[in-house]
């Protein structure tokens, strides 16, 4: 299967101008809301932040008022085309959901059903106040294409079912993960970042993860896995491997290149030190695993050993919708009443997971803080509305009560992506109506359902 | 205190004309969605669902092809004028939370205050689609002066501390209480219900839960009281009466008359049955009880004990905003998550809980459901967003992935509260400006907070 790199006209262009955002208030690297601040963007990246830089020329000033600047978000762990079954599995335990409904209706799937579906979670994306994604799915030629044409960032990975070394389970050779990988590698001036997507330990072989890691290795990329979604899992593979999960994946070397490993629903104080000590990033997606009544990990817990944890939706099929805002509150809210402790989890602290440590598991080293030098990755949010008032702590109403409606503009590499609550880069209205009849040819849904609402 | 009843001038105008809702997507009394369907209203009533019925003669025909009907929300528990104290006590233990700054905040409280408070709480539950509240809080006729105005509807009840038969704690005798249960009964054409509100088991002694069993009963009045919020309480109340709080409070008498439990969160078998016999109905705010790290009371086994359970925020204060959208969704995640059971509380159940038995809860028999002979109370979604594509199920796009914004238009007893977005009955600009500003003075910040925000 081919992996051709975007042709320019594919690229969403590349920011050049000077941007000052004047009179805004911001959340700072420390977590602390100031308000009265200007920021000064020049080209990708933030100039100044306080007072005005001396000799700035702004080509563009946005009058920042009302608004509220905090870094952009990042969703650490997605399979984004599944916009396509976003209700189409409800209130089904977790068997049931993957074997009468999900698999039925990705059976059907065509690589155009992945660009769409992909286009759909983009737009929601940019509209809750996300620019960034690690992407784990099929056909990621066709997701590289939309992070291309969007103006986001992304971690893509083809996902690969490794049970055997000839075996070409999910129709794709290892080949084709490897090729995707070396092909779109920094393409889109860099915002596309590619790394190998072996499902999970479960469902590749020993034989395959070192062959994951070999060829990482080789083409200096990381890895992005599901791993220790259950206890479970961790008994078989105890049985099966005698490590736990994370012990056998590190053993088999892939926490020697950079390791986004999602879930890490159940882990052991020696799992959490060795994730601790290879620097891999988690991905947490607690409306996932709530609504398929999935093991709750101990999230206080991971931070305490130094683990990165990130925040993530997973699937939209899943998860419902690709929100952040929505997945910071309950991480927040969810480790509060798990741990009978009101004060765990502080604001900041959500936030820096959403955006800087999400940042760092996409190997986005710049993104994820308003500050001198960072990329100009920034959400601005409308302070006025009425579940905003009285503003005693513009940070709690973004994490306990903001929507994405709230979110007015967004900015990535100084690109906005989202102005007036409109998406620039991308054909939005089209998205609707060819995401929504593609959804429906899936899951074989009469036509009638779609021409019924006008798009 | 005086309780001056309404005038005439401060009450919104009676619904008098026939609305024609027609193709409408609904939520059907079993909890389907039916598609193309035509609503009648004829005054405050609707008079027909399905076909347009003949020789109706709309006064105005609304285009529904892209909306969604649903039953209005009714918020079983709530301090509304705690929307002043919102985002003021952050990421704090419940006694540091309660001494260190609600009780401070609260000490400088006015009856403006509530007055403005409450409007701001009004606007936003009507935004999020609730239409009816249970408040139970301080200088309540200013909340009923709200109601009036606003074409909400409430059921009302002073909070009272009975701590001793001629103590006034809080300011308030229970003769105030007494009086503004009778006074404003039934006011507001019918819109506003009032009913006793001892604060709980715990801050009143069994002497003053007596006392206000004999005068509910006297005046046909409920009561509305906090019950059983924690182990220790329970710990507490056996030590002390020998019984649990339910069964406590169920030996005074208090569940002769219409009775409303706020939380529930620790009750036994037997206190389920007692509850269920009774026809109590339970105010269940999971946002508030994570927030605060208190105990999540087992929902699906409360509802298999036939105990009406319906759906509250609790106040702004601890749970942040006043949208029951969310509380549907987290009753939803937590309970399934809880139990390890995705199909723990379908989607049907959770709306039907946040309408149906919330309008049971405050005592609006006729509310609840989108059919004949109804309440015309009536919450109209967008199903245009990008967040509901696609539109496989509607019904789960409402509980697992809408937003306030997504509500377009709000009816009440037939009359539109909120029409394309916009609250139509109360002045919403200078609600935002004047709670702010009240909000601001309570909690000692300094004005310019105000001024350097252009509401």
């Amino acid at each position: 299967m081919a992996s051709p790199r975007t042709e320019p006209a594919d690229i969403a262009p590349k920011a050049t101008g000077r941007l000052l955002i004047r009179d805004v208030s911001l959340v700072s690297p420390a977590g602390v809301v100031e308000r009265n601040q200007h920021i000064a963007i020049d080209g990708t990246a933030i100039a100044a932040v306080g007072e005005e830089p001396e000799g700035f020329q702004p080509d563009e000033i946005l009058d920042g008022r009302e608004l509220l600047a905090v870094p952009a978000f990042f969703n650490a762990h997605c399979h984004a085309a599944m916009t396509l079954t976003r209700g189409w599995a409800e209130d089904l335990p977790f068997d049931r959901w993957l074997n009468e409904r999900i698999w039925v209706a990705e059976s059907a799937l065509t690589e155009d059903d992945v660009y769409w579906g992909a286009s759909l979670a983009a737009c929601e994306m940019i509209r809750s106040g996300t620019v960034g994604f690690a992407d784990h799915y099929f056909y990621m030629d066709r997701v590289a294409q939309v992070v291309a044409q969007s103006g986001m960032k992304a971690l893509l990975a083809w996902c690969w079912f490794g049970l055997g070394p000839d075996k070409e389970v999910g129709g794709i050779s290892f080949a084709t993960t490897e090729q995707f990988v070396e092909s779109w590698q920094g393409d889109a001036e860099g915002r596309i970042r590619t790394c190998f997507g072996p499902h999970s330990p479960y469902m590749c072989s020993p034989q395959a993860l070192k062959q994951v890691h070999e060829a990482a290795e080789r083409l200096g990329a990381g890895v992005h896995l599901h791993l220790s979604e259950s206890g479970e899992q961790v008994q078989q593979s105890l049985k099966e491997h005698g490590r736990t999960p994370v012990g056998h994946v590190a053993a088999l070397g892939l926490f020697a290149v950079p390791a986004l490993a999602a879930h890490c629903n159940c882990v052991t104080d020696d799992d959490l030190e060795i994730l601790a000590r290879n620097r891999v990033a988690v991905a947490h997606a607690p409306k996932t695993y709530m609504k398929l009544a999935m093991d709750m990990p101990p999230v206080e817990r991971l931070l305490a050993h130094d683990v990165r944890v990130a925040l993530a939706t997973d699937g939209p099929a899943s998860n419902a919708d690709l929100n952040l805002l929505e997945v910071m509150r309950l991480t927040g809210l969810v480790q509060k009443g798990l741990q009978a402790k009101a004060e765990a989890l502080p604001i900041a602290q959500l936030m820096r997971m959403a955006s800087r440590n999400g940042a760092y598991a996409l190997g986005f080293a710049s993104s994820g803080k308003i500050a001198p030098g960072a990329a100009a990755d920034i959400t601005l949010f409308d302070t006025r509305g009425t579940h905003w008032r009285p503003r005693h702590d513009l940070a709690a109403s973004v994490v306990y009560s903001s929507h994405p409606a709230d979110v007015r503009h967004v900015l990535c590499d100084g690109r906005f992506l989202l102005r007036d609550g409109r998406i620039t880069l991308l054909d939005e209205e089209r998205i609707l109506y060819e995401a929504e009849k593609r959804a429906f040819r899936m899951v074989g849904a009469p036509m009638e359902r779609v021409r019924s609402y006008p798009s």
